[in-house]
């Protein structure tokens, strides 16, 4: 009675064993290649894999994810979503599953993770400040609460943040590397800043301004940083265009020793020197741009437009400003996030429910992914750059 | 009879699946975090976890591992380990196993994985050239035979492999991106061409030279790239000093818009324009400068020295040239390795069968490691950096 039971459990065991083993090593996956895609209409997160050019699952009830961004935990597996409704959501993307979900705002505009990956912080516009939580736990940590929507929030070395007010014209930067948080408060940043970016160096930040006409950038090398204008009066004179879209900035904006910036507006690319910030000259492009976005190497932008010219997408040769390729993905091109190193690029088409994929040496096009109104893409080698 | 075994059979099973699935999500885990150390004496890697700061394992019978080098794939599961016998060895990290090796020359010196993912080149001293494998299955895909050892071998954008040849003087560069290979030769590098780096966006290549004093730098922007000197006749017209260990050359020498290079034989850091290639001054170092590596951000360069005054590390301020911080980790420092946005950064410590980790504002030691005559520490998030 027991031999032949016991046998049969023994080879049912050894079976199942060699079975977990194999579907265990096959199971498993590097997280380098992920990446997550923003569907705003369906508040839902598309995962995918940058080597298969393809999905590989959707995470759904996310709610508001218009305007929504990600940062990446150091190890790649997890992403912070930052929804416009104020929710900050931890997905696992290797379960794809919500593992942390905080309703920590009435409305935010974006977030951060700081360079140890222990800090995630949200810019809020209502209430106003910003709030910072422990990546692991999504417990709070701090909050900076300030009068008025906070803006333009960047992570930078040394486990510090910083970020901008859109009604006071400030910079504040948040340094916790210590016991308490200290802040430092830059006055004079300038009428209404709306967006900022950070080099990926963590050195330079600058702050787009909406209620006058250029940026201002501030060197964080210094002690006490003092703010410097950028381009300033870059349109005077000129009949301003009605405003569609507010262009967007980021880190990407460096392409070698240049800042390549969208002009608020205007049908142009603003070229800036890096080291002095004076204007390099301009590029004409086919519409107002929402992103001007610098391939890894630098010698190349592509550059997306506003509405009602947001089927097309221009590259512009950083080394003499002149476009050098037209495509048109189609209805609503509103992102485009390259591979770590730049040998593709990844366009989300909202309108055509797609994400097109490119060769970007030849410009030929490698593949196409359905997608429900794609906006953002964020790849996981995000985790590893400073102020993205 | 048959009900009470397919009973605990059906339990068994039960039992079995859920602890499969708490084991499978419990196992799997992200990869951006990981890395590993060459065990040069024992042919063998340890693998390792930043945010754990710890080991997780070591996979042996590697063979001969002086000078070994390590690249990843882009999805960073599986590292490609360049030994000095000659062997290309590719391992899974996740499973810690050896998944291909190839012996495909005698004595070789370095690797490099093109841009997409998909070819892995070795440069070769015995034969000498360059030959290159299919990264998934290690079959050979092409080679470059070349009199004399190949050295100084880099990815650049677009498919590209860079590598010099040390006995005539001349830098190849290798464009695999059509059917055909296409080999553009630049000559008059100079005088034995030892190591070369390139720049993090793929631009500038700067091979140092052991037959002349000097280096030699190319723009790779340019449609025909024609050779730059660099610092030549830097040490010349004073007694040169015996060199105990060719320093090392790495694309984290570029330090926002400066580089800084390692003398040959001096007690000297060199610090050069990027633009112009100009010398902007020098740092006096406690030692022959080995490796001299900039922090991710650019404001500090952390610089070990050669025998006998290895046991030293110092840290320079890239804005100032001034040594900020000297730290005397042990006995034989031979490689360290920052965390990709650089807020630690690993030591090995050779002699002291030790890595340790310091944090790279406040200096302070925030763990060890053991492990056996560790030299080169690779992280995976180098899968995503251009050149390294």
């Amino acid at each position: 009675m027991v031999r032949p039971f016991a046998s049969v459990l023994l080879v049912f065991t050894l079976v199942f064993a060699v079975w977990f083993n194999a579907l265990k090593a096959d199971e498993w996956r590097g997280t380098g290649d992920l990446g997550v895609v923003v569907e705003r209409a369906t508040g839902s997160l598309l995962i995918v894999d940058q080597s298969d050019r393809a999905a590989l699952g959707r995470i759904e009830g996310l709610g508001d994810l218009s305007h929504a961004s990600v940062v990446f935990s150091p190890d790649q597996r997890f992403a912070y979503v930052f929804g416009r409704d104020g929710a900050l959501t931890k997905v696992d993307i290797l379960t794809q599953t919500v593992v942390g979900r905080v309703q920590q705002a009435g409305n935010s505009i974006g977030g951060a993770i700081s360079d140890d990956g222990e800090l995630v912080a949200v810019a809020n516009y209502e209430p106003g400040g910003v709030r910072v939580f422990d990546a692991k736990t999504l417990a709070p940590v701090s909050r900076f609460d300030t009068d008025g929507k906070a803006i333009g929030l960047v992570d930078a070395p040394g486990r510090r943040f910083i970020f901008s007010l859109w009604d006071a014209g400030e910079t504040w930067i948040a340094d916790l590397s210590g016991p308490e948080p200290a802040i430092t408060r830059v006055e004079d940043i300038g009428s209404n800043p709306y967006d900022a970016l950070i080099t990926g160096d963590g050195r330079t930040y600058i702050a787009g301004l909406f209620g006058e006409d250029g940026l201002t950038a501030l060197d964080l090398w210094d002690a006490a940083p003092a703010p410097q204008r950028v381009l300033p009066g870059y349109g005077r004179g000129e009949d301003p265009l009605p405003v569609y879209k507010m262009p967007h900035l980021e880190g990407w904006a460096l392409a070698g020793d240049r800042f390549v910036l969208p002009a608020v507006g205007r049908h142009e690319l603003l070229w800036v020197d890096a080291r002095d910030l004076s204007e390099l000259g301009r590029t004409q492009t086919h519409g107002q741009p929402v992103f001007a976005v610098a391939r890894p190497d630098g010698r190349h932008v592509w550059v997306n437009f506003a509405h009602p010219l947001n089927d097309t997408v221009q590259v512009v040769d950083t080394a003499t400003g002149a476009i050098v390729h037209s495509l048109t993905p189609g209805p609503a091109v509103l992102h485009m996030e390259f591979t770590p190193r730049g040998h593709e690029i990844w366009v989300s088409v909202r309108d055509a429910d797609r994400i097109d994929i490119y060769d970007t040496t030849s410009f030929e096009k490698l593949g196409e992914i359905p997608a429900n109104s794609p906006s953002g893409i964020f790849f996981t080698a995000r985790a590893h750059r400073i102020g993205l």
